[in-house]
Order: C-alpha cells, then sequence, then structure tokens
C-alpha cells in the first residue's frame, strides 16, 4: 500500500467520471489516495489560478506522499516555470517520493532537471488512464498499470519494447547495439519544444532523448524536430527515441505521401545517431513509466529493444 | 509596371483556381508576371522536394525581378535553412529587388535577417491574397493592393492603424507615446517560435517585434509567448505588436472565459514594454507591407497606431 498524493497542476478536471474512476481504482488497488483540497478547482481552462496551483505544488511536496499523481495534463505549467518550488520538490524526491506525470507535466520535468537535476517519473495520469476502460473487464491498462506497481515496489529496473521491422531495416548496425551509459530525457514533444532557448531545458550531453505528442500534423512534428536539430540538442544525444505520435489527421490530397514515416526517415537522414520508434509512451492507453534524469542505458538484441537502469530508489547507491 | 517573379519554397499549390486568380489579377494591374518552372510542382505536401525548392530560389534570387512573390505558404522552409541561398538571395535585395511573403515565408526572412541583415517585406501571397474574391466586386481586398502598390512606387512611408479601445484603457501612457528608431522584426509566432535556440533567430535587441498566427489555440499562443518571454525575447523590444490572430476554435465547456483577451492581459502582466493589438497583419485579407529587418519608429497618438519607415529603397540614403 502507497501513500499517493494527487495534484492538478495544469488543466481543469472536465472529464469527471474518468477522474472519479482514476480515484477509486487506486483505493481499489489498496493504496491510500490524497486529494489535494485544489484538485477540482477551476479557473478559466486552468485547475485554478496561478498561485492557486503553486500552492498545491507546495502542498504535494510536503505531503510526505510515497507518488505524487497528476489528476490530467492540458495546459498551464509553462506559464509558472519561474516560480515553481523546485527546491521543496526536489527535497521530497530525494526522501523518495515518485513524481509521475507526462503531456504538460513534461514542463515541470525538465525544468526541474535543469534547475536541480532531480528524477521524475514519466508515466500516467489519474483520469486519462487510471480512469480508462480499455480492457475487456472495464478495468484501466493492464501494462500500464503493472509498470506502475513495479515502481511502487521498487522492482522497476526497465522498460522493453519490440521495435518494428522497418528501424532495423532502416538501421542495420541496430540489430546488436548498445548505448553507454547515459541519461534518459524528454517527455511530451510540443512541451519540450517549447523550452528551446530558455533556462527550463537541461543541457543534455550524450543522453537518450525520448518523445512523444498528441495531436500533431507530421509537418508539425517535423517542425519541432528541426528545431531540435537547429539548436544542437538532436546531434548531442546518443539516441532518439520516438513514443507514440497519435491523434492526428492527415489531409490526404495535401499531405500525399507524406506522414510519419516520411518524418522519422527525413530525421535518420539529418542524424549520425539512431531513432529508434514503438515505444509504448504517450497519449495510448498502453504505456510504460520511464526515469527521466536518470542514468540508463539503451541496448537493441534482434527486434527487442531495452531501456535499462538502477534497481529502485533505495538501491541506487549499490549499482 | 513591375517585373514579379513567382516562387513556391513552401507547399504545393493545392487551390489551382485561387492560384491562377492571382496571377492573373496581378496581369490584370499591369505587372509583367514570371512563374518559376517549378513553381507549380509537387513532392508530397511540398511545392517540389528539397532540392526542387532550393533551385527554385536560387533561380528567384537570380532572376533581376523588381518584386519576388510566394504562391502560398504551409510549410516547407525550415528544413531549408541550413542551404538557403542566403548570400544569392541579399544581393538580389541590395540591386533592389523586394521579397515579399508571410506565413511559412518568416522562416526565411528571419534567417535571412539573422544571416545577412537584408530586409524583406512582411506581405500578401499570390494565391490567398491576390486570388482571394473578398470585395463586392470579386477582386482583392483594396488596402492590401493600394499596400503593394506603396511598395512597388516606392511611395510607402509606413502603415498605420486604430487601436482598439481597450489597449488605451489596459496602457493609458500609450496615447501619447512613440519609440526610438528600432529594428521591426517578426512574422508569424509559430514559426519565429520553431527558430528560438537556434542560429536562424535574428538577435534583435530594442526592436519593435509584430507577430501574427492562425489555428493556434489561444493556449498554445501563450505558450508560445511564454517561450519568448523565458528566452529572453520579449523583454528586450521596445514594443510587441499584435496582428490577427484567426481561425481557431474555443471549446466553450472548457476555456470557460480564456481566450485571446485572456491571454494579451497576462501578457501585459509579464512585461514592461506596452502590447498593442489590431495591428493589419497576418491571415487575414486586409493586410499591410511591412519591412522585416528595416528601422522604424511606432508611434501612437491617441487611438492612432504609426509604423512610420525612410521612404522607399532609393530614398535610404537620404533620409
Amino acid at each position: 500500500m502507497s501513500h499517493i498524493y494527487i495534484v492538478s497542476p495544469s488543466s481543469a478536471v472536465r472529464d469527471k467520471p474518468a477522474f472519479r474512476r482514476g480515484v477509486a481504482r487506486l483505493k481499489a488497488l489498496g493504496h491510500a489516495v490524497e486529494l489535494d483540497p485544489a484538485a477540482r478547482t477551476h479557473h478559466q481552462r486552468f485547475a485554478g489560478d496561478d498561485e492557486t496551483r503553486l500552492a498545491a505544488l507546495a502542498r504535494a511536496a510536503a505531503s510526505g506522499a510515497d507518488v505524487v499523481l497528476i489528476s490530467r495534463g492540458g495546459y498551464g505549467l509553462t506559464r509558472l516555470l519561474e516560480r515553481l518550488p523546485y527546491k521543496a520538490i526536489a527535497r521530497s524526491i530525494a526522501q523518495g517520493c515518485r513524481w509521475v506525470g507526462l503531456s504538460d507535466f513534461t514542463a515541470l520535468q525538465l525544468a526541474l532537471l535543469a534547475k536541480t537535476g532531480a528524477t521524475t517519473w514519466a508515466g500516467p495520469a489519474v483520469g486519462e488512464d487510471f480512469g480508462a476502460e480499455v480492457e475487456a473487464d472495464g478495468s484501466p491498462d493492464m501494462i500500464m498499470e503493472a509498470c506502475f506497481d513495479d515502481l511502487l515496489e521498487g522492482h522497476g529496473e526497465g522498460a522493453g519494447w519490440r521495435l518494428p521491422a522497418a528501424d532495423l531495416q532502416a538501421q542495420p548496425a541496430l540489430a546488436d547495439w548498445m548505448t553507454p551509459e547515459a541519461t534518459l530525457w524528454g517527455g511530451n514533444l510540443s512541451v519540450l519544444c517549447s523550452l528551446v532557448g530558455t533556462p527550463y531545458l537541461p543541457a543534455v550531453q550524450g543522453g537518450i532523448l525520448f518523445v512523444e505528442d498528441v495531436g500533431e500534423h507530421p509537418y508539425r512534428v517535423e517542425r519541432m524536430f528541426t528545431q531540435l536539430l537547429h539548436a544542437g540538442v538532436l546531434g548531442q544525444q546518443k539516441a532518439i527515441v520516438l513514443g507514440a505520435f497519435s491523434g492526428y489527421k492527415l489531409v490526404p490530397g495535401y499531405d500525399r505521401g507524406f506522414g510519419m514515416p516520411a518524418v522519422v526517415s527525413w530525421l535518420r537522414s539529418q542524424l549520425k545517431v539512431p531513432v529508434l520508434t514503438g515505444l509504448p509512451f504517450g497519449h495510448v492507453p498502453t504505456k510504460v513509466l520511464l526515469p527521466v534524469g536518470q542514468t540508463v542505458r539503451l541496448v537493441v538484441q534482434g527486434r527487442d529493444a531495452m531501456l535499462l537502469w538502477a534497481h529502485g530508489h533505495d538501491h541506487d547507491q549499490e549499482d
């Protein structure tokens, strides 16, 4: 049983049934769930005005919880970046609290990494993930829940997935390949790109960058990769790992063969480092949890890719 | 009569009737219109592959035309930025050619300014503007055409517009105000932000920044302004001038009072310099032409705002 603290740092909770289901599911898994008093607040499109959301994050940092989860993503953290309680969040992480989230939460995760070096987890949100009814029995995604359980139990040692055959056809040397130890970082591509040129983008050299996005046409994804390329970010990494790019619509009469495969091909033509795809992460039900800011190794054997990290938080010193 | 060269550096021409109307309109105005041989080419969503579009820009630079116009915007220039014929374009401008465009063309304009200091013009495209049937008699926008004519004749000395009353209510000191001489720069906000952190964003200090966008929800506009704010770009300007933000949809149950006015209010709360709105420029029929990279002065008298620049290209030395 873990103490889970739920906070709303971004958009207001609008899908209240999904949020309720998510909270109920976490309780049904045996956890002690604490809702931040402002978790259901709203101001315009935000989950409370700026002061409300800043105070909520400070309460989460002081909660003594094992895990902080977000109710949902949306938008709202970038405009708080100058005033986030970085030190309090980093202190809570040093004391064993895991902060988990995705999408707009990427802004907090990357800024925290830039400011303090603290590790957070890219992973599920309460409403969209624990509140989703995606399995045949109406429960959330099994793989997501298993990965979340690994995090809580301190058993997680990595995340693996099957590479598309096309990845190896385009990059034959990948078939038996691994990176040296490298900092894993990334998250939502749009949010990450909105930090380029600011003090909130961590300057990760020799890292492994993972990105995902939702509702972004491939031409916009390509434009964002171009920015990271021209800003020197991509060339400094050991590998680029693509999660799910979902929820966009091609326009057949306009795009005519331009789509995500064309973007990935173009990206590979611009880079000397491998571009891997198929990472189960993003705005999709099946998602692994990934430690943002932690030292990992990326290993590929045949079509099996694995991101491997040290045991649990408690064992960092033993490895 | 001017020699107008039309080039397609971005997306493929899909609205062929509009493009034909635009070409016909320019001819009807008495101009000698030269179409680049690749103006109607297409490859995927682009107006030709990268080599084709680079060659087209080189031909435009060598054309000896009075004006280079783009068929349309879309997407395609950011991925060419490492290989644009900057010197040839700057040379053509030094010889009196005006390069005019908007939207995706912003990438070329700002990169050219960063690399060479050359002035280009933010202004109409052939299909969307000269091919538009917006007046009662089916002709293009009269103000746009008058401004274009001013450019051709070398009569343009500035652009004026009426400020919304709300601008002065929020910023009473604006009512009788002017900037010192300052570099005018800007264009499409999304394209501009995609250059942040790269060598293609000009480092304009003490400038006047104008921006517009289309199809971007206000939360995305705010996120882009936040990036420019945190990157130190906004604070270095003398004024921020907003053109049209058009073509987005609010989601009433989600946004609840969050919209462009909220974004503008928030932006003003973050800045010491004025934020003016209502500039007739963007993805709207009525648009002025603006010299990107030129020294201008911004003058406000009551609700009248004016961007004033030196006479024509030929008179730069006399002022």
